[in-house]
């Protein structure tokens, strides 16, 4: 069990079968120590891919997201944002998107200059489920004509389905830790 | 000029006299290498107060007080949310604000449990404009019987009193840069 999976078992609350919260260390309050071991884990799976841009999504994964971007030679973040301050509005590209924790529609938004043909993106999320918000981003970066070299997870709920369908769009997906079961006593890892 | 100023003043555009946007930068794409600087200048105003935490707000800072606290030995930052997802509502500290950006009620939330009396907090907001977010986060810490040992912006709008006021309530408030005046053509920043 690496560290990350002790501490979504040791430190996460399983909510029901489906969703495990994790707000003490990764998404209300942020272990930013873990974070650095994460960020470079990241960097192993994906640093070789010429990865110029990282695009998340707000808020919980945009901490991760900065961290990570260290260990990528300092390259920018873009975070889609899920709303719009009209007086902030521009040209977008948007992704309508229905994430399985909400359950809720919601329209994705990036301002057209900061994705552009030239970019070669991760894309980097703190949760998969059922994969809607990562292939909504892999939309925004495609719509500029970008290349999406990966989307990396910090937690997979690989039961949810999302990284296959990532895959089978022909993503390459890969994630820090994945769940294949949880119940009422214990959450299961892939190893 | 400090090199913030200088970003501000070549990559921010004015919206109008009172709105300044630095997508660019510090909001919406972040420049990593950027705020490495700008965090270790924060411990250099703040490293001496013996911070443990530090508490921000969702969105768009969330990157730069992640980055901030790796120079304060990495302590965990937690940050308030506008909204919670039923799901995950639990017992929360809350504090209504109206920011003047948007000029719409909204309240912060975070859970009890991740501020303590023990904590003695960095309050970090990427703008103090009208000081009322910085203001809510800091009943937040104070509902908690925590210490708020300083507020932190990176840009601090002076002309809109939000230091001043914050300041009357009794807190240290220092900013990375501060913006006296902005007309049509130029934006006026204190030495």
């Amino acid at each position: 069990m690496n560290i990350l999976q002790q501490r979504i078992a040791s430190n996460g609350t399983q909510v029901s079968e489906q969703i495990v919260k994790v707000d003490s260390f990764l998404n209300h309050q942020l272990d930013i120590g873990l974070f650095m071991l994460l960020g470079k884990e990241i960097f192993h799976k994906f640093g070789h891919l010429n990865i110029n841009k990282i695009l998340t999504v707000e808020s919980s994964s945009i901490g991760i997201a900065s961290i990570a971007a260290i260990y990528f030679d300092l390259v920018p973040v873009v975070f889609a944002k899920n709303s719009v301050v009209p007086i902030m509005a521009e040209d977008m590209y948007t992704a309508s998107v229905t994430p399985l924790i909400t359950e809720t529609k919601s329209t994705l938004h990036v301002a057209r200059q900061y994705l552009t043909p030239t970019d070669r993106v991760l894309v980097l999320d703190d949760f998969i489920a059922s994969g809607e918000t990562a292939s909504g981003l892999c939309s925004l970066v495609e719509q500029a004509n970008a290349t999406v070299c990966g989307v990396a997870a910090i937690i997979e709920k690989e039961f949810q389905g999302g990284s296959a369908r990532l895959k089978n769009e022909g993503y390459l997906v890969d994630s820090l830790a994945v769940i294949t079961k949880m119940d009422e006593t214990k959450i299961y890892f892939k190893d």
